[in-house]
């Protein structure tokens, strides 16, 4: 998708909302073990009911390959089920040597189809660029997560800034605004705007909203540019609003009134 | 696999090689593709040839996912193959948030019953100690790759050291050398005499011998402690030592080679 489609899907939506498919088949609800492939039959549902709430969906591959190969069944019927009005971002967090991570980009770019992966930077820009060789594809590049281990090595100083700046600032040489975009962890909001004034132009996307505990005003308020430039992720807060037979209809609810919260956060920017 | 099992293996076998299988469809012998499974196919016949002069296997999962479902059952199948004696090594760089990682630790100790994974450390302590909690298995940090980008990150200079010093300082307190090993790149030979005074007890996984350029002899040298302490890897330069139909011989013969030089390293260690 590109970065027109994606602006266009977020104005007339009014909602950067991404719903994130951690889809635990010990967390999904018990009535669903009696179809063929309950973790599919979840996701499916929950797609139908969250889709016109939503203009993404990041799908954390770590769930599917937890079950094997029947997970990468589930994986691959979830990201072809997705409309293809919709964003899909495969939140793998690969990286390695050249040669490797062009097999990665193929697997999820190619064989997968998925519009975008997340890709973690420490082997540095032989293993990142090779997902950013493939045309109307992204990579979602880590910079500050949002998990408390981000002070370990994230938040060190190095003789030009901390870590995670050194990975924005080099990274941004190696793409565009138009096939590179940040993982930006949405519990430190106060470093997002000091991070949206040195890269104006550049998608985030922001894990951390609901069970991480981030905020989505304050992170709306400092990280929205003028093609709003943000997709927000939330997965447990709505996949698993309910437990029970009705969840679906509780995650649209909860994905809905997120999009009307993004409405009001679109319209209110000057 | 414990660690006082490793190396007795290592003893017995007079070898610290570790076989890689990026088993490239691409480039695997025309004759096998009638197999019902040719990737898995050619991995048994290189494993058949091999077992006898290596003690670990290491599969690179990107090389099985790029052929999507179908690859993953290949690797699924590979794991399984490979005997119990040897070292089974998931080099697929994971890393995330506590609760994905728990799921990636799952996938590749309980799943497919690996003894070890590569881990990728940007994310800090909660990513990397869900793969730390398995009795007897093993976590493979990322400390120095073999790869140009190593310079980009790995490397950056921060008030206490290089990033990648203190990846291995700061994670060395999280597990123990009985349950932690580090990447350790060969193309920086030099530096792997000063890692090892740092870390005298730690096993190190070498990647880069072969294809990638580092020299057997030189990190044998200033690698080795008193268990060997040392897994080197050879991917390309024993698995495809030839493109005919003798490519499972040719492997066998080069895996040889390699250990023939090991166990004189093992051997001339004062």
């Amino acid at each position: 998708m590109t970065r027109a489609a994606l602006i266009e899907q977020i104005r007339n939506k009014g909602s950067y909302l991404c719903v994130g498919l951690d889809s635990d088949v010990n967390k999904i609800p018990a009535h669903l073990l009696s179809f063929p492939d309950p973790q599919f039959e979840f996701n499916r549902q929950i797609i139908d009911a969250t889709a016109p709430h939503c203009v993404a969906y990041k799908i954390n591959t770590a769930f599917y390959e937890s079950r094997g190969v029947k997970g990468w069944e589930s994986l691959a019927k979830t990201v072809e089920y997705i409309p293809a009005s919709h964003f899909t971002i495969a939140d793998a967090k690969r990286g390695d040597i050249g040669n490797t991570s062009s097999q990665y980009a193929k697997a999820f770019f190619e064989t997968l189809n998925f519009d975008a992966v997340t890709v973690a930077p420490y082997m540095g820009a032989d293993s990142v660029k090779p997902f950013l060789g493939y045309e109307g594809k992204w990579t979602i590049l880590l910079g500050l997560t949002s998990n408390p281990g981000a002070a370990d090595f994230e938040m060190l100083q190095t003789m030009e800034g901390l870590l995670y700046e050194q990975v924005l600032k080099k990274s941004s040489a190696w793409g565009n605004p138009g096939n590179l975009m940040f993982v930006i962890g949405a519990t430190k909001h106060e470093m997002v705007s000091k991070i949206r004034k040195s890269f104006p132009d550049h998608f985030f996307l922001v894990p951390g909203v609901g069970a991480q505990g981030g905020s989505l005003s304050e992170i709306s308020l400092h990280g929205m540019n003028e093609d709003c430039g943000l997709l927000i992720n939330a997965s447990r807060t709505v996949i698993f609003a309910s437990a029970e037979e009705d969840f679906a209809r509780k995650a649209g609810v909860v994905a809905s009134q997120y999009q009307n919260e993004m409405k009001a956060f679109l319209h209110d920017r000057p």
